[in-house]
């Protein structure tokens, strides 16, 4: 289990319990913070209360020394700036980060009422869930998760790293403009793609849909998301997303008359080009959370035994072999199974030589 | 393992032994039916000779009493019309049958050749990877995934049918039209969307990129499929594509309108008009094929050392557990990973418990 450092804030007031919000006041109330909870729908506060994610804050005023040293906004975006105002007001000591999707907007409108918005820091873990709410919260959601930090004051900063670390996310400091952007890509792009896909299935025959297969799932799963939510998100990020979704529509115009135009030379070039841009851009995309390297594949073959595979990375573990991805392909009804092993690019081929010293077997290899 | 009814041929001649054909292979070889195999590759045959998918069949004519009852044309789609009529020919007592994503085109040139195309049969197993060959044929690719039968006559659509029970498979009777509509909608625009969306990934910088999540990964997921293969595959089925291109080009236009026009009333409620279609198309669809309902997830949380893996899947075989699938969920910037364990469903609460027991932590739990 991951060693956690101690939380830099021992008192963390919460407004928002939903998804995030509880799952911060999960994690926190686990390491001993005092958390106390807010939230203007009382069924949604008393779930979070009943999950054990914190207290209720006493409604009559409460003394000083208990004001808490962080406040986080965890409220739907369209009210995260109003709240954050009113959350520096209210506790004059604090810090105030929010954990909004976008970010440059909220930035602004804070800047825009106060004279000195230091002790406000905005953030964004990316740690989403298709589906909300306290209901579906956990306190390791953020475990090796991206959690941006937007640029502030280094002291501020260090101590919201910090605080990042002790759910163990993973800080990344980037400025508000550039988050944006990022997130109109990696985020905000496949989830408008995701539910303009899934709008075509409405009305599709019972038959039509029964073939349905993982593919299309993967594809329209995060189509399922809350639209009140998103549509928050969108309208604070929507020249980044517009430029997004303009070349997306380019790209579609120019496979749409590739395909209507297949008797002319070179159509399926074309479509051949669109469809490896794809797999090109696929490929950019880093291991499982984090860093980017290059990476290869390693199959070995396996006797489809529980003991075999256990065999095996006992083997690379004392050779102190780094797995970056592993993937079990398991065939019930075949004699063997496959261990696809990503590893890094430079290992690779001794892995593979000690592998077969040993009596692997690699896959592809007619041994 | 399911259990399997009898094959209804006892001798299988498979063209082409990439995915579909080397897995149709290990499921018949297992059943004890006699299979041969072929293809224009040297290196993929022998491949799929290894993993035992078949026997070659010998150079020299062999006895009659040694032909196939039934050929199975697993070849890429551009040949499949070329090497079914070749099969019909060399093997005139026996059915033919292909497997390709198209079903018209296919059955229109054969029809077109010859006066009695009763003993081929067209039909598509809904069973794709987004890895194709050889090294990821497995036996059970079919279990529990509708697999199409093409109209054709009573007597030789039956023995498909018991055929394709054999193999684990749901047979749906359709006719090559309605057949080329539906995955047209649920398999051929999400590859096309998902190809789009991950080609906006080239060129994006490491810090974009790194903020990636579980929502871009599905959705882009299936682009790193073989271009080559779509390329065939779209081409067979432009006119029904390029209809469903066009409606989500439609859409998408609306939404980059309503993104443009934010300060006009109603454009929000456009925006989450789109959203919401696509949560009701989720909807729509039935629950889970492929992923057969027997199994469940169980995460496991552990020091992200690979030693840490291997002593978990000691103890796992030590109890005899069998695992159906496994992830690792490795993230270098953390301290910990996740390991997804897919396990027979009436297993997983033992082995939660056990594991608890042991000192492992299960992801999730607000221990």
């Amino acid at each position: 289990m991951t060693e956690m450092t101690n939380a830099p804030f021992s008192r963390v007031h919460i407004v928002g319990t939903g998804l995030v919000g509880t799952s911060i006041g999960l994690a926190l109330s686990h390491q001993g913070v005092r958390v106390t909870l807010e939230d203007s729908s009382p069924s949604s506060l008393a779930l979070a209360l009943d999950y054990g994610a914190g207290h209720q804050r006493g409604n009559s005023a409460e003394a000083p020394e208990s004001d808490p040293e962080l406040v986080i906004v965890a409220t739907p975006p369209d009210v995260v700036a109003k709240v954050v105002l009113e959350q520096l007001s209210a506790f004059p000591q604090a810090m105030v980060i929010d954990v909004a999707s976008v970010k440059q907007q909220i930035a602004v409108e804070v800047a825009s009422h106060l004279e000195d918005a230091s002790r406000y820091v905005g953030t964004h873990p990316m740690a989403g869930r298709e589906r909300g709410g306290a209901v579906s919260a956990r306190s390791d959601l953020f475990t090796a998760r991206p959690w941006v930090i937007c640029e502030s004051d280094t002291a501020h900063s260090s101590l919201i790293e910090e605080f990042v670390t002790s759910l163990g996310g993973i800080a990344i400091q980037m400025n508000a403009h550039d988050h944006d952007e990022a997130v109109a890509l990696v985020s905000h792009l496949p989830q408008v793609v995701a539910s303009l896909a899934a709008a075509r299935l409405s009305g599709a025959t019972e038959s039509t849909l029964a073939l349905a297969g993982a593919g299309l799932r993967d594809v329209t799963r995060i189509a399922a998301s809350d639209p009140g939510l998103w549509v928050q998100i969108l309208a604070a990020n929507a020249p980044a997303i517009v430029d997004q979704l303009r070349a997306v529509r380019e790209d579609m115009d120019t496979v749409i008359q590739a395909l209507d135009a297949l008797e002319k030379p070179g159509s399926r070039k074309v479509i051949a080009d669109a469809l490896q841009a794809g797999v090109s851009g696929v490929s950019a995309l880093p291991g499982k959370h984090g860093v980017s390297t290059s990476y290869a594949s390693l199959v070995v073959v396996i006797d489809d035994t529980p003991g075999q595979l256990a065999r095996l990375l006992t083997q690379l573990g004392d050779w102190a072999v780094n797995l970056e991805d592993l993937r079990l392909e398991h065939s019930p009804g075949a004699q063997v199974g496959f261990v696809d092993l990503t590893l890094a690019h430079d290992v690779v081929s001794e892995v593979e030589n000690k592998l077969v010293a040993s009596g692997w077997r690699i896959a592809g290899e007619n041994a």
